[in-house]
């Protein structure tokens, strides 16, 4: 039997899309379609597919709560690749009706929001109605005692329910991008590529201010670049955070094992929650101040110099 | 005519609530509600009402996005005040539906989010679906003709749609809290109370690691204490962010002061959103490290001393 | 009658020579020359002389104790100029006696440690003794009944005192250089000419360890770069320190006012010891990183901007 | 033949006192008096002894640059072991002169620096020669044709060179020390005690403002005191400094060993001088946050962690 997938369903979603990029030699039947984010941790961690597929964060609305609240909480699972996907909205009806006839539409929170400017000018009276995703707001469309009169949703989803497009990239940020991460359950880590990510959770001890810069310390220190930080309450009350961290580089490399030794020694826990291949791809080391020497190769000379001055030999 | 304020309606929001503390004075005809965060903004900006009330984080869920973005972007307004709120989440349906009757359930997607561990184990089979507030959701239940058969919202909602409550604080986390803030339009600011709050939003710059680092030394250094951090996609691609920002204390110090000067000259931006008095109450500078010197009363002292240095005298 | 300046002597020293390069106009009588730089301090305190030069730092020995002493203790001087002098050693006897001659030699201990090469090559069994001044190494083999051969001193040592030069440039490194200072009682400090310097002396608070870095963050926060740190026991114990700190600017200039009234508020103590034209002339100002705003006029900038926004304007 | 130890001499210095201490057992004909700091070094880099006792720092005066110049030049040696000893300074004289009878005083520099208070009070007018040594003082005075009539220098001085005391305690600071290092030729370091010291020199690449700092860094963020930092010129020019550091722990050590590394990374050179026993005895490790966990053991659990993570456990 062929491995299974997780995703968020239903059929027609930017994630299904995304992971048909993830995995494209997978049939179709291999790709199982949840409803919600948590159904596909659920289903990773259970055991009854063999991964699974959620969006991360979208480059305007930010992380998705869900995705961040199911990796920070839960068994653990490891992120072991990510695409991104770029976010181009079409609006679809049922045939027959035209952009004037649209009173009601359906859509997903995120789309909606990323759709604002072009609903104000085109649909402005419009009463909107957001539901779990762009593909169940297609599907619901496709009823035809539906009370929507539209969705927004990917190109896919008008084609898997049969809707005609009213008008395309109605988005009002033509470079949106939305970022899925693929997940496993615990095991070997993807190989390290030299152009790599990795993914984790801080809790900072939030018993004097700082913290949060002594955290980034540890990073910068050792020449390791951030290229993402989002913070989260902790569900403990107000003004309690975590952060959540994407690092450039491999746990694998001395740089960022270093680095992650430093934080799970000052902070009050640390989650890791994987490295694998940048979506990106190519070498990212940039080093900072530039004059620093923190490449692998460096790391591996200094270790060497210290066994020696260890040992009592001069340097 | 009194003073009018906008709220995120419709009304018996949790938003109502925090209008109700913070102007306990307006009568019932001040408070306008309106649909959506976006709206509430517009009113203050446009000058039909003289002030307004937006939630802006949550204890669970994190910052509340619609909030963000337009504190972020358009014609700037200022934050006055602001008041915690707790989230006890009741479920209401109309009379005589029992627990067991319940099949399609709305509420607001933060509250769906909070009492995910309620339902899970009380509802399983619920069909969930999200509105725009609480309120909204009540109001819906409220139609007889309405095809939900319950809400989650505030205790006021219920009372203010005649729903009859089902199941009291549904809400996964007891401690569980909205902050809400006061919106102003630009003007002379609160006078500091000596337990002030300061809100801003910083743009770095993103052509060196370690930008965010220095723009949290700018505040270190001069011993101000951050309680808020959140990141937030510029919108200009994936891996772009903009902070939002807390600090204690107010600008008209010269402590506050001087850390926002040293933002303003690193980073590409500084929007400031305000000073105001905090919630909570109660003196609140912490010096760190605890030999510091960072009190009012010691910036004071210094500027006098560089004066007499200035002047060439012995300091 | 003309002011007077008290200069480490006897006539003849390098320090002269710096005198005559600071006050090139002043006649010989306007010179005094003072046993010891304690002398040359105790002079400008007392008021017998309008000013006096010392020397302050030596690129091959480092600091001059003597002159960091005076500086950190006792009747705050301050410094009011600089120049750097080239120190070139010149093997001077009295006529008559050669190189092979030579038994005993004569010099500044300074002058010694930067000879030690040429010495152990061309004079290997020669007994040196270090005498107050290489001057007074000159004076005293001036004598015919010294018991020394030979002296190391300046040029003007040697015509001052009638010696015939054995052998030029026999100092081990040709770029050693001294800087020396210009000393004044407290009173107007030189205007800023866009490329000076400020001195002082912090005394860090010995409670936490880090106390060093968060002295050198007050400057690095605020763009001020640092061109000398010396350490230097405050006599209290073994392991008890202060610094003696050179930064690029002026007191008046707003980046530098800032960064000292940082450690006033972080440190035990701070001396400042004055602001003057850099010796080595130029406009010094390098923002780093690079992308920081860090001139005069960012900084007026930024106050202009924190004056709009304290007044409830948006920024 | 046993081991033989050469020192500062001659015979009384208050280096022959460390070196008695540092090594009890050893008889008299195993300490070799050498003249001048480069003598012992030069004596232990050539094998004729087995090792040497030089001084490193004053109290008072500080760094001692001699020791220093050769330390961070040359061959390298190892400092295996340290002793701090009490500066008490004597006056002495041959029998028969009394305290009015001095015209002509010799004693090392750095004594005389010392006790000025003391002879300002009580030998005002009397005529100061420094010598190599306070020990070589004494033995000049010892001579009775000596051109000196007293030498301030050790009490064992005084005893080895038959010279009676005139006045005893004539330094100025009661609590003066000096700390005395044992060097030895490359080898085995001394084995880990819990309360170690760790020497080095770093030379900091100079083309960024900010560089020492980043150096400082590379402790505090592992939680490694410094109780030590002397700047010291390279040599090449003014401005051009490198940093003698003394570390708290033992190279062995994941903490150190990890800092030194990250120096290696960013500093144009580092020279290790030794890891060794603390003189003042007694453990030392003080974290810096105070919720900081940076002893052995946390860095143990670290690593194990590491271990985990990188083979994709769950931490």
């Amino acid at each position: 039997m062929p491995n299974r997938y997780a995703y968020l369903g239903p059929e027609g979603t930017f994630t299904e899309a995304a992971l048909r990029e993830l995995r494209p030699d997978a049939p179709a039947e291999a790709r199982v379609p949840c409803s919600g984010v948590e159904a596909v941790f659920a289903a990773v961690r259970g055991g009854s597919v063999d991964g699974g597929v959620v969006p991360l964060e979208n480059s305007v609305e930010g992380g998705v709560p869900a995705t961040t609240a199911e990796l920070i909480a839960g068994e653990p699972l490891l992120i072991s690749a990510e695409v991104n996907v770029p976010v181009e909205f079409t609006l679809f009806a049922r045939d027959g009706v035209a952009l004037g006839d649209i009173k009601r539409l359906a859509t997903h929170p995120v789309a909606l929001g990323q759709c604002r400017g072009w609903l104000a000018g085109h649909l402005p009276d419009v009463e909107t109605t957001t539901v779990s995703s762009t593909a169940a707001a297609a599907q619901a469309v496709a009823d035809p005692g539906s009370s929507f009169d539209a969705a927004i949703a990917a190109r896919i989803a008008g084609e898997r329910y049969g809707l005609h497009p009213v008008a395309h990239n109605v988005g009002d940020r033509s470079e949106a991008a939305t970022r899925f991460i693929f997940l496993s359950r615990p095991g070997p880590l993807p190989a390290p590529t030299g152009a790599d990510r990795t993914s984790l959770v801080a809790f900072i001890t939030d018993d004097h201010p700082g913290a949060l810069q002594e955290l980034l310390n540890q990073f910068a220190v050792r020449g390791v670049n951030l290229t993402r930080l989002e913070s989260r309450p902790t569900g403990a009350g107000l003004g309690r955070y975590c952060f959540c961290i994407d690092a450039d580089g491999h746990v694998a490399e001395a740089r960022v094992g270093e680095a992650l030794m430093g934080l799970r020694r000052i902070c009050a826990d640390v989650r890791f929650l994987g490295s694998y291949p940048r979506a990106a791809g190519g070498a990212v080391h940039v080093p900072f101040p530039p004059t620093w020497s923190t490449t692998n190769a460096d790391f591996d000379e200094a270790e060497r110099w210290l066994a020696r001055v260890r040992s009592g030999q001069p340097g």
